[in-house]
């Protein structure tokens, strides 16, 4: 069978190349047949400008980092695993012990920048790829390839919301409903939040939410000032939330939450935006509300293989469309357009349904 | 003999009145002969601009709320306070019972906002002054009057540094060397840091940080950005600091605390600048960096005084000038040009040398 | 009607007095028709022995602290309450202003141990009871006064879970499978535990835990050692539990906790044994693991009532029997014997039912 | 020159062996030449009993676990260390990838157990050693190697505190006053305590903590209750400890923490006792103390070595006598008897002294 890979050419362009022959695992990695990757709001960015934050794209990289697959061989040093195995994906390898590391942020680590699947390492838009093993976390029996290729944005979000401390039915604003809002939401339920209110610009999406357990939905529009956001949200959850999760990067968004959330709350910075965004830093001294970093997963992995296989979140209903790596302008054109909610490419589309 | 009082007519205007006649105080209150009364940088605000961040100055009210004095009188109900005792006072009355209070957040109690001395309640820039006997605390035998009017600005930044959650030994960086940054200075210091290095624009305030223990300072100018500012102090310190105490409320300082500090560090908000700051928050969530508000003290006066008494910091040093009240615009004029360090205004200047 | 009051005589005698007149509250108390109040496993001690830790029953005292009931009159300076609305109680006064007040511990108040309902002060096992309506919090409309009798004990549980600070996600032990077991088993299940592993002597308890949402139970008996129990509850929970939430104040299940637990783990000492236990404080030391002790509630009543009103747990479920004042002895004998689940004392029963 | 090495021969048997030749240290080793190693606590009790806690002596194993020294050669991808470099290590080695490792927790990793100085490894009571590279610690250039032999202790210290989130100010209970309770004594001191209490059966230990900073000491005697000691520890310091730290594992030193802690205080368990302690857990649970496990030190060293080299704490203090190799049956009797303090063991005791 031919092999593909979707390799990020310059800002704006991509190509489907083709191979025939797979690297070989070290020692200690595997070989993996991949079943799906999602694409990531941030490969949008990648694809388009070449960049995200900090990071560049390598030229002719192949990108993807939400991936889920089959282990097909495994290096010689390799137990966990064996071919055959089905596995989801942590996307970096830190280094496991400098100083950041071994305070239990590998997520920090300065080695991980650099060794990202999709960024400096060859990314999971592909048919096959090899991996390091540590990085391979093993399926349950009752989970699908499909779910597994939702591990990653899960484990991303519980980070996020293990940094805000919660201790059991908070109040909980999200500001944006794209699918780190959705994935947000059903694991600030799972994990016990009184109420949820969620917003967005997209009616589309603001509806979605309600599927997946939205307590309350607010439309709200660009010419709205975040102070009167804040009031429409504090009316319709009866009191104002304990804690903001932003997932949209965008100034006024993150200052609704500021002004918004109770004194002494939470405003969880999930969503990246431009550098420099204008936000009112007095008001959260003076009302002591916290804006809380978030970056990457950090070791919770396990967690969100957990919490998905055990049902108490509906990851898979996320799935709007699953398109073969041959159709990746036809995901892309959606992703821009605001449509559906998350998109896997998938090599073999047909065995993935 | 005559008693004066210093009144906040307008923005811009300041006017000492005359009172023969003290205020009783009611069974819970005590009447106080005011010793000293410090200038917070917020009472610069105040008297120029009728306002700091949501609060508005009550027209005709009596300024100051960094008070010490000597109890001459006390109500029906007061047990723990009698005649002769020498006091700090807290400025702002919480309600203790509101969901704020209840869980040990009564800096944040809305009813504390409308209590405060000098902002709606008669403040202490003052020859005498009736409050609650609650916010009363008894000064130890080994503490002057004029230690005493530095309680509220230290229990304020114990307060701000508890926020941090220090662990000891970490490397801190201080933004602004005014009275805030070196009070915040000689509290970690006591509190176990490693190294301190401080910031400012102004080379006669760090250079007085040297004498409080500064282990770094850097003279920074307004041309420099803040990645060049965190490049120098990595330098300096030999390393990332861990947290950054931003005094100055001015962006480009909270943002040389977003970069400079190491991934997974912290930035303290306690300087308050104007409501809209343009900061790099898509970098402070990539490197998972805290912004912390910080509002008041928070149960900090018995630490504070503690502290103080113990010699373990030096408080009485940061006292630059001491000014009776009928000089009061001489003392804002200092304040104004940014001269000298802490300034108290004094009923009895002679007493309290 | 003749109104009913169950007196505690001395240990192992309680009495039912009658009495005509109500109390009249003061300017900020209430007066309550009590609809119903739990028997606690304290009530038992405190009937058969007279004592519970370092609290001795008052004679002649009215019993109860778990009570729900409806106002009838209040006090002039009473704002938030009318009457006809239905309330539920904290049991416990807490004076707000001393040093563990205001750091938010109301629950370790010191005046609030010489405050209870039921110890010093009189109790809910009346027909109508005075209360200060501070300690009043009303029910929502889809609440039952029923529910409003177990609010107590679920503020307790969650109060005690929260000091365990979940992240989401864990493998629960709870040792003990009463009322308190189970109520502690529904919140961590509300609040996202993975799987919980309950423990009993008692098999009818325990296999009343599966209706509560227990992953698995396991039947203990008294001749297997803390090794051998733990070493099964690791069996069944394919790895070790997070954290441990001993229910029984027993040195052998406190033990299990300590052995059972992973590395770093935390037991819970929700339970309430003699005062000394035999327990392997060295074990604990060297595995990381944190003994945590858990008084009362802390300003958890606003929680439990949202939890149980949003029907996220099971509150009604708990509750085998609802006993009239006059069968009192009846309803103490089912406590006795292990009988039952939640037992409610009630002046009116066929209102309640 | 001939090489020397303790050997653990049986519980109550010691043996000095000679050898010649040095092991060849692999591509991520070092060898070092051994300058002193503290003799522990840990160690007398493998001496003569062979274990301690779960761990048992290997047969003919070297001894010692507290070491510095200076690296002679080093393995072929070793890059942060050059013979001649002077260094303290770190004495277990962490699998730095197991869950545990993953979360910051590398001291509780069970392969740690196992890869331990002085157990399963060779330990530094030798003239040489090999050991891994990412273990060892530079000093730097203002320390000395006998302050180097000083680092493991006050890591672990360190740790212990760290446990407590001490947030400054508070006043601290320390139970024992041998080595660990004196360098307990020196880093919360460093750290911000307000004032520290020490207790001991042994006067001159205690009378020595005096001379380390101790604001208050204790004599006790073990027909003293935990509650008269509790009492009277509360009595000297004006008021019951925060925080009370347990050096010795003993029931009632633990109980006399439990009772006299504040209300919400910790106990932390730093002292390693017999495996069943009787121990009052109902009031911990009422009073709501909680009790700390404290394993091994966790990433601490940087902090220790930068905490000894400051001179924020007198760690060279400590020492009271440095022993050759050869004479080390008089250093372990010195121990037995409690004389001294800190006992080194030197294969060289001219160049250390």
């Amino acid at each position: 069978m031919v092999k593909q890979s979707l390799i990020f050419v310059k800002p704006g362009e991509l190509r489907l190349d083709e191979y025939h022959k797979d690297d070989e695992p070290s020692e200690t990695e595997v070989l993996i047949d991949v079943a799906a990757c999602g694409i990531c709001g941030s490969d949008l960015h990648w694809h388009l400008e070449g960049n995200i934050g900090p990071w560049y794209a390598r030229k002719e990289a192949s990108m993807g980092h939400e991936a889920s697959g089959t282990v097909i061989k495994v290096g010689s040093k390799v137990t966990h695993l064996k071919p055959g195995d089905r596995v989801c994906c942590e996307p970096c390898e830190p280094c496991w012990t400098c100083d950041l590391c071994r305070i239990g942020s590998n997520n920090l680590c300065h080695a991980a920048d650099s060794t990202c699947a999709g960024a400096d390492k060859t990314g999971f838009f592909r048919t096959t790829n090899v991996w390091p093993a540590i990085l391979c976390h093993k399926l349950p029996d009752n989970m699908t390839l499909k779910e597994g290729a939702l591990v990653e944005p899960f484990a991303c979000c519980i980070w996020a919301i293990r940094r805000a401390k919660l201790e059991g039915n908070e109040k909980i604003l999200i500001t944006g409903s794209g699918p780190i809002g959705i994935i947000c939401l059903m694991i600030v339920k799972a994990f016990g939040a009184s109420k949820v209110c969620i917003t967005d610009l997209n009616e589309e999406r603001l509806s979605a939410s309600k599927n997946f357990g939205a307590d309350y939905t607010l439309l709200v529009d660009s010419k709205q000032t975040p102070q009167q956001i804040a009031e429409k949200v504090n009316q319709i959850m009866g009191g104002p939330p304990d804690v903001a999760i932003d997932c949209t990067g965008v100034g006024s968004c993150i200052n609704t939450g500021i002004i918004g959330v109770r004194r002494g709350g939470k405003v969880l910075l999930q969503g990246l935006g431009s550098k420099g965004v204008n936000v009112d830093l007095s008001t959260a001294s003076l009302r002591q509300v916290d804006l809380l970093g978030v970056a990457r997963y950090n070791n919770t992995f396990p967690a969100a293989i957990d919490l998905i296989s055990s049902g108490r979140v509906n990851a898979k209903g996320l799935v709007s469309h699953i398109v073969s790596l041959g159709d990746y302008q036809q995901a892309f054109d959606l992703l821009k357009k605001g449509k559906g909610m998350k998109i896997l490419l998938a090599p073999k589309v047909d065995i993935i349904q």
